[in-house]
C-alpha cells in the first residue's frame, strides 16, 4: 500500500464560540489545498469524518457543504464510527485512491461541540455506547472507562500516580503544540486532587469537549510524482470492530479490535511495533493510553504504567507518544481527532515541527478509536527516502 | 468497472412497532448472506447507509452493531449522505472491494422512523438541508420540493394531473410487490383532493415515514467466479453534490448532482439511457421523479409529466420506473432506500420478481439522491452474458 499524503491542515482546537461547522471546515480544507499547491480542481471525492452534527448542531449532510464551500461538484459523504469518524474517514480516501475511482482525495474530520443542542455533549457523545444496555442505563463514557481503569488497577497493580503521569506528559506536550487546546502544565497532584468523574477517573483524566477541524489532501503516487512535491507515505491500514456493550466483551483490559488492526496494519506496512518512532493514540481518557500502548505492542501487558512513569513515552523517551499533546492535551473534536492524528504524523515526518519535533523520525502511526475500543482504525506513514 | 452483487435481503417496509434497528439490520443482513450462500467469516468489511440514527433512535455506532450481529471483528462504519446514504454505502463497498482490500463487503441500508425521538420524524429529516438557511428559517422537505414543483409547472406546463399520475403509478406498482408498505391503488382524484401539505403538493405526492433495512452482498469477480454463482454485476457508478440550499441554485429545475452522477456513471458502464430497461429512481416527492426522469436523460426537458401520463413509465410501458413501488409506493426509510433500489434491481435482471417483473430486463439503474437533489448516486447494474 502507497497513498501520498502531499497537504495538511488543522484548526486550533478549542472553544471557537464565532465559527460554525462551515468556517471550520474552510479553514482546515484551504489550509490543507495551499500546503498542498494544487487546485481544488484537481480533488476528485471528499470524505468527512463527522459523529454529531446532528445532535450538536442542528446540521447533518456535511459532505455536501464540504464540496460547496469548494464550488464543487464531487462526490462527497461523511462517514461515522463514533470517535473514530476521523480515522475511517481516511481510510474511506485510501479505498478511493486504490480503486482507481480517485487519483486526488481530500479527506476532512470536523465536530463543533460547544454551542451542543443537547444538555450535555456527554450526552451525545453516549450515542456511540449501546442505547439500550448502557445509554438507558445511565452509563457515560466516565463511567465505562472507570470501570475498565478500576479492572486494570486490581489485575495490573497500577497506581494511581502512574496512570495520572499520562496526563502530565500530555499536557507538557501541548505547551509546545501551537495548536493545542491547554497549554498549561500540569503534575500528579492536580490530576488526583481534580474534580472527581467517575472513581477513579478526575477531570484532569478525562478528554475535553472542542471544536476543531482537520483536513488532508491524499493522492496517488503517481500523482505526487506527477507533481513532484516530496509527500509522506501511507504504507499500513487496519480497521477493526468489538461488540459495541462493554458488557459482551471477555476481557476488559484489552482492546481487541485495537490489536486487530494493528497486526493488520503492521503487516500490510512490513513494519513491527519496534519500527515506530512516533505516534499519536487514543487517550480520549488517560486508562485508555495504557491499554492502547500494549495492545499496539510497544508494552508488555501490565507494564505500560510503569513505562509511563519512568517517561519512556515522553518526547525525549525511547518510545514518544503524543507530541501533539493528544486528545487530553491538544483537545479531542470527536470527528476531528483521527484526522488531526495524522496531520501531526505528517508534521513529524516532514520535520515541520518545532519543540515538539521528535529527533529522526522515519516511521509514524496514528491510532483511532470510537466508543469504549469498539471500532478502532490504525495507520502507519512513512517518509520517503 | 465489474463488481458482482452475489446476495441480498430486504425487510418489508412499514412500520415495525416491535423491532428496533438491530432487529432490522439482523433480517436483512442474515437473508442476503443465506442468498449468497456464503458464511458471515467471508466477509471483509460493512458498510451501513443510516442518516438518522442519533436523532430518531438515540444510537449511532451503527456499524459496530453491524458486525456484532454476525459475531465478527472486521472493520465496519457508517456512511451518510442524507437519503442518499444507502447509494453511498454501495459506492463504499464498491471502492473497498476495487481497492483490493476487500474481497467481500456487505452493505446494509437502515433506518428505524417511525417512534423517534423528534417531535416529528421530519424535523429529523431537515437536518439533510441548510440548518442556517433553510431549517431555522422553518422550511420542510416537502415546502422546499413544493417551490420547486410551482416552479417547474410554470416553466413547463405540467398539469397536476400529470403530476398526481406519479403516485398512480408508483402505488399501482406497490400493490405487486410483496415488501411494500403501501398495497393500494388510488386515482389521480385521491391525490388531488388527499390532504394538503404544502401547495401544491398533497399528502399522496410525498413518500412515506419508514422502518426498514436492505443488505446487499458484493464482491470481486474473482471471487464470484470462485463460487461459481450466478451474479448481477455492478458496471457503472457515479456521485455528485450540489448546493445545500435551494437559494444557491441557478436552477430549480434541474438537478445538477444527478446529472453528472449519471453522466459520470453511463460512462463507466459505456451505456447510454436508452439501454437502460429497468429503473428505479428516488422519488421521494412526485415532483423529484419528474426532474429525475429528466436529468437521467430518460426524456426531453419538459416532457416528463407528459410521458408519465401516457403511461411510458408504468410497469408495461416502454421505460419502466420504480417496478418496487418507489419511495412512494416501497415506502422510504431514508438510509436503506438506497440499498433496497439495488435490490429490486438486481431480483429484477435475476428474473425473480413475480406480478411487477419487467420483461426481458438486463440492465437496471438505481437513482438516490440526499436533500434537495444535493447528493446523487446513480449505479448501473448488469446480468452476466
Amino acid at each position: 500500500m502507497k497513498v501520498a499524503v502531499i497537504g495538511i491542515g488543522c484548526t486550533k482546537f478549542g472553544e471557537h464560540w464565532d465559527k460554525n461547522i462551515q468556517d471550520l471546515l474552510s479553514a482546515s480544507q484551504l489550509e490543507a489545498i495551499e500546503d498542498a499547491k494544487i487546485s481544488p480542481n484537481d480533488i476528485d471525492a471528499i470524505f468527512s469524518g463527522n459523529m454529531c452534527g446532528g445532535i450538536f448542531s442542528g446540521q447533518q449532510h456535511i459532505g455536501a457543504i464540504a464540496a460547496e464551500i469548494l464550488n464543487l461538484n464531487v462526490a462527497s459523504s461523511v462517514v461515522e464510527a463514533a470517535c473514530a469518524s476521523g480515522g475511517v474517514a481516511i481510510r474511506s480516501g485510501l479505498q478511493a485512491i486504490l480503486s482507481g475511482l480517485a487519483e486526488v482525495v481530500l479527506v476532512n474530520g470536523v465536530e463543533k461541540m460547544t454551542d451542543t443542542k443537547t444538555p450535555q455533549a456527554t450526552t451525545g457523545l453516549m450515542l456511540a455506547a449501546s442505547e439500550e444496555l448502557e445509554l438507558f442505563q445511565g452509563a457515560t463514557f466516565p463511567a465505562l472507562n472507570a470501570m475498565i481503569a478500576k479492572k486494570y488497577m486490581n489485575d495490573y497493580g497500577l497506581t494511581r500516580e502512574q496512570l495520572a503521569m499520562v496526563s502530565v506528559k500530555n499536557h507538557k506536550h501541548a505547551t509546545l503544540n501551537p495548536l493545542a487546546q491547554f497549554k498549561k502544565e500540569i503534575t500528579i497532584e492536580n490530576v488526583i486532587n481534580s474534580t472527581m468523574v467517575s472513581d477513579p477517573l478526575t477531570l484532569l483524566d478525562c478528554a475535553p469537549i472542542s471544536d476543531g477541524s482537520a483536513s488532508l489532501i491524499l493522492c496517488s503516487e503517481k500523482f505526487a510524482k506527477k507533481i513532484n512535491k516530496p509527500a509522506i507515505y501511507i504504507v499500513g491500514s487496519g480497521q477493526a470492530s468489538d461488540s459495541l456493550a462493554l458488557q459482551n466483551r471477555k476481557s476488559l483490559t484489552e482492546m481487541k479490535a485495537t490489536q486487530i488492526a494493528a497486526k493488520t496494519a503492521y503487516k500490510i506496512a512490513n513494519v513491527t511495533p519496534d519500527d515506530i518512532d512516533v505516534t499519536e493514540l487514543h487517550d480520549g481518557f488517560s486508562i485508555v493510553e495504557i491499554l492502547s500502548l500494549e495492545d499496539l505492542g510497544y508494552f508488555k501487558k501490565g507494564e505500560a504504567g510503569k513505562a509511563t512513569a519512568e517517561g519512556k513515552t515522553f518526547l525525549d523517551g525511547e518510545k514518544p507518544i503524543n507530541p501533539s499533546g493528544g486528545l487530553k492535551g491538544k483537545g479531542h473534536p470527536v470527528g476531528a481527532t483521527g484526522v488531526s492524528q495524522a496531520v501531526e504524523i505528517v508534521k513529524q515526518l516532514r520535520g515541520e515541527c518545532k519543540s515538539n519535533q521528535v529527533k529522526n523520525a522515519k516511521t509514524g502511526l496514528t491510532h483511532n478509536i470510537g466508543g469504549c475500543g469498539t471500532t478502532a482504525v490504525v495507520h502507519i506513514f512513512k517518509k520517503e527516502k
